[in-house]
């Protein structure tokens, strides 16, 4: 057995900004150096950022990568960071091998850097195509496993995807003896995401024979959130340490990891054919002989978050980073007194800080007294600047002008909400956030160009129950800390409603939501047909009401702004639907 | 050699409508039966419509695929249509061999029908998973080559994408010795396509050592459009016939064709493996005598239709089939007096008739008097229902109620206008038809809920530079046939304006359309990094600031309605980046 400290360097890079992540590796790497670390490794496509979608077609921006990757050693050289060698992730235009790439396709790659060259390079070799990924479209796979010895432990270095599908590297790897596997990832949050990862990573790290090192990235990438969650587990399935969720952060700890067993070549410069698999083993040599022993620390394991802290969390940062990435210092949200703005705005708050967030209540006619109030109050509780813009004389012009009545003049209250906040958006630079819930976004009870108007939808995957949990929470985390719950308890108790005509309540149009949501959730979520959601004990009228208002309103979704993915099926890229489609889950005549 | 008169029916199904589908079979297998046929061939697909997208993956809808093709069988025969071999796509949900399918993934499938019982099946083998498609993430690949003895001759059937890959099923077509490859297809429309099929047809064909038949659809789907097309082509690539483009048509010809070679087995129940490509070739036997000779009729070659004429068409079947096949009976369009406006109503027109096609004119104070005028002539000219809706008195209440000023009140008026159009559409049930082109929509020249509301949005794909031609086209198309030119030359000659604020030109902020679709070629179509379109002589200062409107762009592209696809890379699923994206294609310093 021999000792390697190794750092684990869970950060949050900027997509396509070459310089500010090249940036963040050297200053992280500086840290894990200070820290006595015998290497420290970053996620999968850390000088890139992730998904870089079809930038991956582009042949100037594949070319920036590969030449930030080259300059990178020399930069570490140059900060007196050569001597710890550092694995990162990046994209680059050439094949693993000799092998031809007809379709001109890039690999998602990690590299080994130490003394002022790249040493070694790994690629992924299974490539997701599902749910959010489209890796099939934009890259090559990999066909080697990348073997390195360091300090006379023999470390394998795969990507992401790699340990997600049986066989392949993870064999490759047992069958290498390799005393670590390392894995470098951009795997996006989804709720209990964490214990399936862990699960996983112990299952591998058996299956592997030795020890896996899991570090994944953090941070908000459009509709995707990355949460951290680092995590080293032993052979046997023991969490060694665990990042935290949703923070940026180096997780260092000393393992005792077994030294390469001597029959087994360093360095070849042939790669060696792996049987079964058909990958090659690449092995390289940084150093063969074992450090001496010296006191080893076991490294922290940082404490989990419940679920709702979690979403909540999710949340938070993929607000905070849309919003900074794309360069807003603000946001606007219409604050109708209900739940949805009001958790929206907390959320907002959090991410970018109450004087960066501007409420604008905007009563109707129809509008409830406590709508205003409520709206208020939530303000004032997160101290938010707050502005009135009555609509009623808006409304009426155009009522006076044009033959609206019914739903049409429904939908013209919220599409003169839209037009005020887009003029305060163009007017002052804010980011509009939409305020919408997953639920509402299903059946699609909303209006285009009215509620739904934003660059970004922080609720967009939040069922409407969800939504009433997480404030609950909130509210309840704020007072054990001592501090003002910051949303209206009559915001939360209150019946929904979009006030759009006098008495109006959502349960008009609706099943209440939790009846909703559960259907939701076959049906979306599980992508579920009539005959299972019936046999699951929903009344079939409801279920063939509730079908038909979801497939109805796919045109809605589409021009719906991004928000964060926190479920296992969000809309957006995860669920591609058409929207001319004639299919109609239906009850069969009779049954 | 043996006689065989084959029918290719270019039909248009509807995505999801079994019934409406397997009725469309019906009705043009009694075609092909009246004809004489003694095989039709209808397209990929048939069944379900196409793309299903991720509908391939709810169970309940791929069971009701395969029950409607297990249907069909007893339908042609009650319908006394028995007789004719069918072959017809659809989607299954068994792997075309005993092999596992974990994934549980279905397959894109085509089956022979013959006297009341599913004979054989094929299933694509590649699965195209770039551009528009994404087959990999919803479908299983076959792994077999179907062949079907019929009059003595030995037809191999292959499902689209298997001719556009080399090797595989034509590989094994050869090797098969068939005496006829039919291919059945639904390849969308793009410019310029319907030459690489013909090539490419014909460079198949050639490989497979016999005559190939390719069948596609017709019709609009979402952002695609089948335009037919369907080919007939030789051994040594001579076009024997081929249908019209963007119509319904059944292509009859009778083939002399080599019989099935006296060594060759007929029907097997074991599948014979193919050495080099692991595809399996599988017999089936419908019946072994060839015909007796008669005349053979040569089918007809239709004519070609020019650039504009094809493109026209395609736009016109796209705004069609989006309206009808989604129910909607009326559109109602913003007519500015400006030649995007004018063109897309005038598609509309042709594509749903004047009566169902409501002119708005809605005028500024900033609009100059030929605005007005040229809406109205325009109206005239199609025979519109139009109308006038002076915007002025909403955007003064506006204006009196909040602080707007310079782009934020320029904006304010286009989304006073959509508030005016999406009301309109709620009231009377109109389908809204968005205006803008392709060269707005990239560099965001456009107002996010202003001028961009929609269903739909014919020109999406379109340049401000073909839509110019498109006009002259279609003015020159009415004149050619003794009626009245549609598109005023006012509406063609004058120069573009947004007019949102006083005498505003387009080239205040953009270059000439000219420049700038030449540069968007480049940089979207082709996907050219800065150095190569200065290589190509573009002004490196103007080659930057367009790719950097097309960069912050992806935002408001996001939230546009879907619109037909006619270039090789379309806005939209076509051209997946990400929102947050710091990446910023840059002249070099000093370069």
């Amino acid at each position: 057995m021999a000792p390697l400290r190794l750092a684990l360097a869970q950060v949050n890079p900027t997509l396509g900004d070459f310089d500010g992540n090249l940036e963040l590796v050297l200053g992280w790497t500086r840290k894990a150096a200070e820290r006595g670390a015998h290497l420290v490794a970053f996620p999968e496509m850390m000088l890139t950022g992730y998904p870089v979608e079809d930038l991956a077609l582009r042949q100037s921006f594949v070319t920036a990568s590969r030449q930030t990757l080259e300059a990178l050693p020399g930069e570490l050289v140059a900060a007196g960071l050569g001597e710890i060698p550092v694995v990162v992730g990046y994209l680059d235009d050439r094949p693993d091998t000799g092998s031809a790439n007809p379709g001109g396709k890039p690999s998602n790659s990690a590299a080994w850097l130490h003394r002022g060259r790249v040493v070694a390079r790994a690629t992924k070799h299974h490539l997701p195509n599902y749910g959010v990924f489209d890796e099939y479209r934009n890259f090559l796979p990999g066909s080697t496993l990348s073997v390195t010895r360091l300090h006379g432990i023999d470390v394998a270095l795969t990507v992401c995807e790699d340990i997600w599908q049986d066989g392949g590297p993870v064999a490759v790897t047992r069958r290498a003896r390799a005393g670590l596997l390392l894995v470098v990832n951009a795997s996006p949050y989804e709720l209990n995401k964490d214990d399936v990862r862990l699960e996983l990573s112990s299952r591998r790290a058996a299956e592997a024979g030795c020890p896996l090192a899991y570090v994944n990235m953090v941070g908000g990438q459009d509709e995707l959130v990355f949460d951290g969650d680092s995590i080293v587990v032993s052979e046997s399935g023991r969490v060694l340490a665990r990042g935290p969720q949703f923070a940026e952060d180096l997780l260092v700890l000393d393992l005792d990891l077994a030294e390469a067993k001597p029959g087994v070549a360093a360095a070849t410069a042939q790669p060696t054919p792996e049987p079964s698999s058909g990958i090659q083993i690449v092995r390289t040599e940084i150093s063969a002989e074992p450090l001496p022993g010296y006191p080893l620390d076991p490294g922290p394991v940082a404490e989990r978050l419940t679920d709702e802290a979690e979403i909540y969390a999710a949340l938070v940062t993929g607000v905070r980073d849309y919003a900074i990435k794309n360069g807003f210092r603000s946001a606007v949200i219409a604050l109708s007194g209900g739940i949805d703005s009001a958790l929206t705005a907390t959320i907002a708050t959090d991410a970018l800080g109450a004087d960066a967030v501007h409420g604008v209540s905007m009563p109707s006619r129809y509008s409830s007294e406590h709508s205003s109030s409520d709206a208020a109050d939530l303000a004032d509780r997160l101290g938010l600047p707050y502005r009135v813009v009555p609509i009623e004389p808006m409304v009426a012009i155009y009522l006076a002008n044009l033959e609206l009545t019914g739903l049409a003049e429904e939908n013209l209250q919220a599409r003169v909400r839209g037009t005020v906040l887009m003029g305060l958006s163009n007017q002052y630079g804010h980011l509009v956030l939409a305020p919408g819930n997953k639920s509402e976004l299903a059946v699609g009870y909303t209006t285009l160009y009215g509620d739904s108007v934003g660059g970004f939808a922080p609720l967009k995957d939040v069922p409407k129950t969800l939504v009433w949990r997480l404030a609950a929470w909130r509210n309840k985390s704020a007072e054990e800390h001592g501090r003002r719950p910051p949303i209206p308890d009559s915001s939360i108790t209150k019946a929904p409603s979009a006030e759009l005509r006098p008495g109006q309540l959502d349960t008009d149009s609706l099943p209440p939501y939790h009846v909703l949501d559960d259907i939701l959730e076959d049906y979306v979520e599980q992508d579920r047909g009539v005959a299972e959601l019936i046999a699951a004990g929903f009344e079939p009228e409801l279920v063939e009401k509730v079908l038909r208002m979801v497939d109805a309103a796919e045109y809605k979704r589409r021009q719906y702004p991004p928000g964060p993915k926190i479920s296992f099926k969000a809309f957006g890229r995860d669920r591609r639907l058409p929207i001319t489609n004639r299919w109609r889950e239906r009850v069969k005549p009779g049954s």
